[in-house]
C-alpha cells in the first residue's frame, strides 16, 4: 500500500492519518487501526481515520502530530504496514469475558492510556467491561496503584499526620473549607485537592477560587502545605493521578461509575497526596447518588478493604444526603457560609457536619481522645484558631491576608421566591436548587446563585420568603425564575396527592 | 460561555469544534459532549473536542463541517449551550444494565448511528453491552429490520424464487462463484453480494473482480439480476444495510462479534436483497471460526428462529472447516479453480461442497425434488449450462463474453515448496496458507498467491512439491518464503512430538 502524502498543518492531539474511504475499504483498514508509515528511513506510528472529501483515493492526509516529528514532506510516497495491536486490548477482551485481570495487565492498560496507545472507543470498551463484569478488591487496588504511578505525587515527609476527606456526589455543602483549617490548626497536615462543578452549581475549587488561587503544581501544593499545614486547591491542575481524568472523560457520557473504578479513582487521589488517615462521607437518601443504606454499606465495606491493602486508615460515615447543607448555593454565597461558620455565626448544619467529619479525623490520628473529636473541633472554631488558620491558607494561596465577608461578590440583582400558601416544608431538592443556581449564572458568575431562607420541616406562611435568587445578569435571573416555576425546588407537605 | 471563532478549512467527517483543554476543564466540557453554538440567528449542533495547542483559551476552533453550513465567520463571538443527550444513550445504558431493548429503542439507536448522533466511544459501549448482556431473538429481529431500513433494498418483484447463501468466517473456497451460476441456470434468482478480503488472501469480491466489475449500485444490481438471474458483486458498494458497516467498524479492533449482532448483520444483508430461501454454511473445526459442534448447533438454531420471524426459509449446514477448499489461494488462482470446476475439470472438494450447497437451495425452492438437488447441480455443470450462465453473469458485470483461463493473470515468479521428508500430510492450515499468500501480494496483486499440490491425508515423499508460491514481485516472493519458514503451513504426521 503506497500513498501520496498530503500535509495538514494542524495538530489532532493524537497521531492520525486520513485515507479516502474507498482506499480504506479496499485495504480493509478501519478507523482507529494502528499502522506504521514509512518513506526511506523516516517512519511513524499512526491511527487511521477515513474521509470522503479531505483526500482523494491514493492520497494520505498527515496531520502535524505525524509529519512534523518524522519529517515527512508533501507528495512523498508513503508506504503503509499493519501494526500489531497493543497487548492491553487482549486484557480488555479478557475482562469482557469475565476474567480477573492481573496487576501487571491493569498497569499495562493504564500505561497505554497515558501514552495514547488506546483509542477512545477501546477505552469505552474497557469501562463497559469493568461496569458489566466488575473489579474485585485486588483489581481495584492494582488500578489505584497504577493511577497513582501515572502522575506526580506529593511527599510531605515522615512523621506527619497526613489526613484527607472525601464526600461522594451531589450538593454536600462546603464542609471541606471548614474541615481543612480545623485539622491544620489542630496539628494535622491536610493537602486537600478538590473538584470544580460538574452537575452542581459550584465545586469546592470554585468556591475557594472566589478568595484565592486554586491552580497549583504538585511542588507548589507541597510548599503551601509544609508552610501552613493545609490547602484547598483544584485537583485538576497538579497532574496528580492524571490517568483518572482520562478514565472519567470516557465514563462521562453514560455517567458510568463502575464501583471498582470509583473506588480506585477516589483512593488514588488520596494516595497521591500521601494521605494516611481518610474519612469518606457517603450521603444517602432521596436526591443523593446513593439511594439506600445497603448499597452504602457495601460501598463502605469495599472502601475499608481497599484502604487496608493500600496502607491507609479509613473511616466511612453514612450521612443524611436528603437536604442541602448551608444556606448559600453558588461559589461566593457558599464561601460566605464557610466564613460565617468559622466566625461562629453560620448555618448550624454546616457547622455540625464539618465538625463531625473533622472530629473523626482528629480521633483517628490521635490529635483528640476517642469521643472528643467533635468537641475539639467546636473549640477550635470558638477559639478563633480555625478562622485564623483559614486566613493563613487563603493568603498562602495568593489571597488577601484578612478576609471580610463584605469583600465577597454577591449578584447585584435579587429576587425573592415567596411561599404560595401556609404549610410545612416537606422537601428541599438539592438537584433542583442547583439547577436554579446554575441558571442564575453559577459557577461562572461567582456571586450568582441561591440563598435558602427555610429548611425541611419548617412551618411556613403564605407570602413568606422561601429562598432568594441572586444574579449579575438580568437575563440569567429571568432564566432562573423560569427554572423555579418549572422545577419548584421546595415542596410543601400535601394531603391530596392526586385526583384520578 | 462565549468564544472567539477560529476557522479551520478542513472537514472532520462529523461536526466537531475544538476548545483549549483549560476552557474545557473550566466549563466541565468533555470530548464528545454535544453542544449548540450560536451567534445571532446562526446556530449549529457540534461535538466537543479538546486541544492544548490548536486554539488558545477563549478561542473555539470550527471545522468546515460546522462553520460552512451555518455560515459562521472568523472572530465572531460564539455562545455555547449544553445539549441534551440523544435518547439512544439511555437505551444503551439499559442494555448495559441487562434490560431487553424494545424494537423502537433499537430502531432509534440505528437511526442515531446513521445520522452521526452517536460518537464512536458511545457506539463502543453499545457493542460491549450487547456482547456482555446478549440480544435475544426479538432484539436480533428488530436490529435486522432496522439495519435493512438504514439503506437501499433490492426488490426483484413477486413470484420469483429468490435465493442466497452465506459462509461464515475463514478461508472457505470460492463456492459462491460456483453456486450462483448453478442456481441461476436452474431458474432461481440469486442477487449475491460478497465481501473483500479481511484476514484472508482474498474475498469472493476480490476473486470476481479479476474477470469483471463488482462495484454496482442497488439499481444496477437489480438490472443485472433481472437480466441474468444472478450476480456476484461487492456488498460494500451498493448502500445495502449500511448501518451494519458502521457497527462492524467499531467491532473490528476487538474482533467483537456479539452473536445477536452477527445474526442481524448476516440476515440484514439477505433481507435487503429480498432473499426468500437461504442456506447458511457453518464451517466447524480446527482453524475455523467456530470451534465445536455444540456452538455451531446453537448458532444454527438461532439462525432458524430469526429467519422464521423475518419470513425467510433458512437451512443451516455444518461443514468441515479444517481443510482449505480448492487448490488456489489468491484472487486469480481461486477464480481459475472456479472456471475449472464449471468446465468439469476442477478440484473435487470445491465441486462437491458447491453442489451440496446449491443442491439444498434447489430443493428448498422446489427446483429439484427432495434428495435430488446435488445431482441436479452436477448435471447442470456437466451439461455446460452452469458455465454458460457464469459467462453471461460475468459479461453482464462488464467482463469478457468468453472466459479463457489463459487470459487470467498468474504471478510471473514461482517458487515450489518441497517436502522435507517422507511422510503423510496431517494438517493444512487455512490461516497460515492465507498468510503466505498475503505475503506474496494477494489480494492486491491479483495473480499472486499459493497453489496447493497436496491435501490432508496424502502420502508424500521427500522432495515432492507440497505447494507453490506465485508472485509478481520478487521482494514479496522472498517475504512469502520467509513466512513459509516461520509458519510451516503444511504439517506432516509426527511420532515424536516433543523431548523434555
Amino acid at each position: 500500500m503506497i500513498f501520496k502524502a498530503k500535509l495538514f498543518n494542524i495538530d489532532a492531539g493524537k497521531p492520525v492519518i486520513i485515507l479516502h474511504e474507498e482506499d480504506a475499504k479496499r485495504y480493509e483498514l478501519f478507523a482507529s487501526d494502528r499502522i506504521i508509515i514509512k518513506h526511506g528511513k523516516k517512519q511513524a506510528v499512526a491511527f487511521v481515520d477515513t474521509t470522503d472529501n479531505m483526500v482523494k483515493p491514493g492520497e494520505m492526509g498527515l496531520f502535524g502530530d505525524v509529519y512534523k516529528k518524522a519529517k515527512f514532506e508533501a507528495n512523498e510516497k508513503v508506504e503503509v504496514f499493519y501494526l500489531r495491536k497493543p497487548q492491553s486490548l487482549q486484557s480488555i477482551r479478557r475482562k469482557l469475558d469475565s476474567h480477573e485481570l492481573l496487576p501487571e495487565e491493569i498497569d499495562e492498560i493504564v500505561k497505554d492510556i497515558m501514552n495514547g496507545n488506546l483509542s477512545e472507543p477501546e477505552l469505552a470498551v474497557f469501562i463497559s467491561a469493568v461496569y458489566t463484569r466488575g473489579f474485585n478488591i485486588n483489581e481495584s487496588v492494582a488500578l489505584t496503584k497504577s493511577i497513582v504511578n501515572s502522575g506526580e505525587t506529593i511527599d510531605l515527609g515522615k512523621g506527619k499526620k497526613i489526613v484527607d476527606k472525601h464526600s461522594i456526589g451531589g450538593v454536600t455543602g462546603r464542609t471541606t473549607m471548614v474541615v481543612t483549617p480545623i485539622l491544620a490548626a489542630c496539628g494535622a497536615y491536610i493537602p486537600k485537592t478538590s473538584s470544580r462543578a460538574i452537575t452542581s452549581a459550584g465545586g469546592t475549587a470554585d468556591a475557594m477560587e472566589v478568595i484565592c488561587d486554586v491552580n497549583f503544581s504538585a511542588q507548589e501544593i507541597k510548599d503551601i502545605v509544609l508552610e501552613t499545614k493545609g490547602c484547598v486547591v483544584w485537583g485538576g491542575g497538579a497532574y496528580l493521578a492524571p490517568a483518572d481524568d482520562k478514565l472519567i472523560k470516557i465514563r462521562h457520557p453514560f455517567s458510568l461509575d463502575p464501583r471498582g473504578m470509583l473506588l480506585a479513582s477516589i483512593m488514588a487521589k488520596k494516595k497521591s497526596v500521601g494521605a494516611e488517615y481518610v474519612v469518606i462521607d457517603l450521603p444517602v437518601g432521596r436526591g443523593s447518588k446513593i439511594k439506600d443504606n445497603n448499597e452504602a454499606k457495601e460501598l463502605a465495606h469495599d472502601f475499608k478493604n481497599i484502604s487496608e491493602k493500600l496502607g491507609i486508615k479509613t473511616s466511612v460515615v453514612l450521612t443524611d444526603g436528603t437536604d442541602p447543607i448551608g444556606w448559600g448555593v453558588g461559589p461566593s454565597l457558599e464561601t460566605i457560609d464557610v466564613i460565617k461558620v468559622l466566625q461562629g455565626d453560620g448555618p448550624r448544619d454546616l457547622l455540625d457536619k464539618s465538625c463531625t467529619l473533622s472530629g473523626i479525623l482528629l480521633e483517628m490520628c490521635g490529635l483528640a481522645k476517642p469521643g472528643c473529636g467533635y468537641k475539639a473541633s467546636i473549640d477550635c472554631i470558638n477559639s478563633g484558631k480555625a478562622f485564623k488558620k483559614f486566613e493563613e491558607i487563603v493568603h498562602a494561596q495568593g489571597g488577601a491576608k484578612k478576609l471580610k465577608i463584605d469583600d465577597l461578590p454577591v449578584g447585584k440583582h435579587k429576587v425573592p421566591i415567596y411561599c404560595p400558601m401556609d404549610g410545612r416544608v416537606d422537601y428541599v431538592s438539592n438537584r433542583r436548587i442547583a439547577a436554579v443556581a446554575r441558571a442564575a449564572g453559577a459557577p461562572k458568575m461567582q456571586g450568582s446563585g441561591v440563598v435558602l431562607r427555610c429548611e425541611n420541616g419548617d412551618k411556613v406562611k403564605k407570602g413568606q420568603i422561601l429562598y432568594e435568587i441572586f444574579s449579575d445578569s438580568e437575563t440569567q435571573l429571568s432564566y432562573a425564575l423560569k427554572m423555579d416555576k418549572k422545577l419548584q425546588p421546595i415542596e410543601l407537605k400535601k394531603v391530596l396527592l392526586e385526583t384520578i
